[in-house]
């Protein structure tokens, strides 16, 4: 008779670690949502204070069009029937229950966001718009299937030695976004001022405090992204939650330490922007290894990523000479792909490398390889052909005039701090 | 003997999802706390910087007043016993549990802040206080009894048609703040140079992108406002607090696009602060009916709040003559008064409609429109009945050396920006 | 055989219940990291523009220094074996689990953090960096074994006449900060211009709005702090952790009122940065007594602790003349060792009182002044022998020029805001 009561009983734990789970799931999405505004100071903070009121715009935009396209296509798109693991499709407005589908929601309008930094400053708000509906409707959606939906990075059938791992989306969330924003930056062209004579002048932000209020604020969201990344609480599932956590808070703090020495070392003093660069460089870096990696790893992962976006931005402003006002192709896009691979160099699956130099041999990185690849590809083809077709039908650049006086006045008809700025403008 | 053991089984599971709820209740009350910090920010952010101290000064107050008085004696009005379902009362500082107190507590605080932002810039401190003492003292827990201690508008037996539903506070709190908030204004009167022969003359907002800041702190909260507002989590509870949180965040999202898209109509340019008060009139238009609302009911609810808005604010403005600095009336009670009235029109139980427009009869709507009258009615007169005795006693306005100075200088002696602001004064 | 189930459903109760004080502490953990942000714009709110990205540069040093040293040893000496009760030790890079290796960690931050303000404007980053590791991995680590590890402050075998109470830390991590605050405001000496003639003189913070949005920030981290310190859920536990968090919310309330009034009867006007400093010192004052307190006995420690803090700003500044920049020894400090010892005044245990006035002996209440004693001593002695041997090699003080010129632009190489600062100094 006790073995007739026991599945009684192991149905309620079940149920109620379901609920528990779900309870993580949404305090998580409700902290990732929040990143939102972590984005827009930062890029706010970095930038000038004539496109102030432009940046707040878009990242308003980007959730609210963002929460309803993903809600109304995307989700089906990305979590629907799929037979070929290519592409989901489940029906308009098809989900898998609430809690899931905000989750999801919040991650997809991260991905959206990623793109107004680096295109600051010159960029008509129509546009704008027309890319954020396309981004979170189609790039991300199709993208993020391949990987969380048992896609074809998960087939190990066909090409992939191995399944890719990417917990919470260093390539699928931040490479995407990433790898779109290179391309926008690079499409829409520099800021007037930004090279002269060839040369790459610095254009500083206007309030380094509340760019760093902003890391402050994406770094606490992010516990969310990847904590809440494990889709469950209970038993291992709440260890391995916590985990999550803490390693991404040391590759964070290992992130902002690389890029504060590197800094130093280099430019002879420690430098913010530098270190709240690192900082983030640190959680994209431990984004896709989240649920993959050891205390030691995590930091190794996030130092290196702190090093890595230095180096990147000095060589996509110098180099590349393309002007990405904030970084967030060297953050999103280059950490990112140095997140996914890391996993193949020494990520773990529970006690057992899986990684080059961990004993794991190479099918892992391989793996890692093809997927960072295959998002790369994914972003900087449908990003160039559906941005190219907006320069040459709609435009993608504000006017000369316009950019010179600031977006705000002249997009919005308003200006950030009016006491100041008037006064700045009638000297 | 299976049966024996059931009962021991159902009580352990019934006291974890207890656990739960009042884990769920207790995080959600902690995220409601934070809105204080996000109507600092807006209120502050949309008015002028010579005042900033003064709304600081208000919202600290607001919290502070309102945690000791709701403890003292506001929890007991409202949900002490209540024999008529008017009025409740179970001695001084009577409380159901400490989350349960918390959570109202913030509530309370809220329903207090949403004034301070119409009256800023020349109303009296000392006198704000007393008002804050009796708002959450007397007007909103009386008020909220009569729906959230199982009052009057939920007995079926006298004049209502169907109980009343307010799951969150669009009339409960929104709203009653809103109008003491429109009460408040029209009282004290319009600041020095907001009309000038009779005409409306825009007094900018210092720094749009701590507004912004405030707005995205205040839709991060509401998750607890709304989600919290379930009271329980577990089972049918989890999915449906998950629902509520989904469905706020599309009425927010619908809201900002609301306004956006008119502001741009309407003046020729996408609109920062039109598509701030859009996103939070979203919020409060679904505030009511969060567990009641299907996704596409809410996306429509929200839009039309932040269609209303646009025009309550000009309404107000243009036509009553009212000064409310920030929108406090037009975002809080038009779009409460909204938020509340669309439930009787498409509105769902379950799987059933009980709207006007789904097929649930005129029984719904009528019980909303008694509601939301009773509760502006209450808001109107006992807000009236007190600034009036206020006004011709201690006095609401500061004078207008002091309005011109700045409430800063004069009534806290010392500005928000002294560098800044002590060069200006200089000039 | 229903006693044969029994151990079974009782297991899996304790599991479950186990895996939610787990997700309990893991977003407390989550909310005190927010205290960083919190601490940073209190900071720099409070004082001058030209020092913003050294107090940006310091916070997150210490979150980034703070994560990996007290992962590294920290802990260890923290928690590990400690046969004698004054240091633990279980070798490096020990840990009892992620989510109490999370908990503690921004623990040990925060205590780091609080030295930050009391030197701003004058100190040498690369000095600052060495004492911040010390802190982190020897003094804080240290101290605080002896009370949360179990050590010789709960063994009332020895010289303690009852066990010693500091729930969430008002000495362990507030005292502690506070009192190397002191010490390191006093060796390091007095910002050039705060003492003229012997005369205190004024600096005015430079953002007083941000200073606002921190102190809510920190008051919303402190329901994790303190709340969190129930190291679990589930039961009375849950109950216990929903009282902590009411009474925090009361005494932070009631320390504001404290300070504002005060402030007001001394000043003749309700002042900003008194009343958010009460803030502060209210919840510093529950830190210790958060599980031991009812809810007018909150108040009573919150009120008297905003009031002792206005006194002790006064009397540090104008009688000790040690230049604090923000009060933090006053607000970490006093009142910190005022919410230690409140609990062996009226603390309760359960329904019963075990301080001197409320009937529970003097026990408590020495058990309770020799921790308070303890703490202050260990944190004076080994910060001022830390610091006097950084004083004499590498120096705590930056050069007379970079002092007047800002610490941003001599040793950061930039400024928090360029063009506003820019113009200033171009004049």
């Amino acid at each position: 008779m006790s073995l007739l009561n026991m599945p009684l009983i192991i149905q309620d734990t079940a149920a109620i670690e379901g609920d528990m789970g779900m309870l993580w799931m949404l305090i998580s999405g409700i902290l990732v949502f929040l990143m939102q505004a972590g984005f827009t100071l930062v890029e706010s903070g970095m930038t000038r204070s004539k496109n102030v009121v432009n940046i707040a715009m878009k990242n308003l935009l980007d959730i609210a069009v963002g929460s309803l396209v993903f809600w109304f296509i995307g989700y089906s798109l990305m979590y629907g029937e799929s037979a070929s693991g290519w592409i989901g499709w489940s029906g308009l407005m098809f989900n898998q229950g609430p809690a899931d589908l905000f989750f999801q929601t919040v991650f997809c309008a991260t991905a959206a966001t990623i793109v107004s930094g680096a295109i600051a400053g010159r960029t008509k708000y129509s546009t704008y718009i027309i890319f954020s509906v396309v981004l979170t409707a189609f790039i991300y959606p199709i993208a993020g299937g391949w990987e969380w939906n048992g896609g074809w990075l998960n087939d190990t059938d066909g090409i992939m030695p191995a399944e890719f791992i990417d917990f919470a989306g260093s390539s699928v969330v931040h490479a995407v976004g990433g790898w779109a924003a290179l391309i926008a930056a690079a499409l829409v062209g520099p800021r007037i001022g930004k090279y002269i004579d060839g040369k790459a002048v610095d254009i500083p932000g206007h309030n380094k405090l509340l760019a760093t209020l902003g890391v402050f604020i994406l770094w606490f969201g992010w516990f969310g992204f990847n904590g809440g990344s494990q889709l469950a609480w209970g038993g291992d599932d709440a260890t391995g939650a916590s985990m999550v956590v803490l390693v991404t808070n040391l590759a964070a703090s290992a992130g902002a330490l690389g890029a504060l020495f590197l800094s130093w070392f280099k430019y002879k003093k420690p430098n913010l922007d530098m270190t709240l660069n690192g900082a983030l460089a640190g959680l994209v870096s431990i984004t896709a290894g989240c649920g993959n990696m050891t205390e030691g790893g995590a930091i190794i992962a996030g130092f290196i990523g702190g090093i890595i976006v230095v180096f990147s931005m000095d060589f996509v402003e110098k180099k590349l000479k393309i002007d990405d006002a904030v970084g967030a192709f060297s953050v999103h896009g280059v950490a990112g792909a140095w997140g996914t691979l890391v996993i193949g160099l020494w990520g773990v699956d529970g006690d057992a490398g899986i990684g080059l130099f961990n004993g794991g041999g190479s099918a892992q990185f391989v793996a890692q390889l093809i997927g960072t690849l295959a998002y790369a590809i994914w972003a900087v083809a449908t990003s160039f052909i559906f941005l190219f077709i907006l320069k040459k039908t709609l435009g993608l650049r504000v006017s000369e005039k316009v950019e010179i006086e600031g977006l705000d006045l002249s997009e919005h008809g308003a200006l950030a701090y009016p006491g100041k700025r008037q006064r700045e403008i009638e000297e």
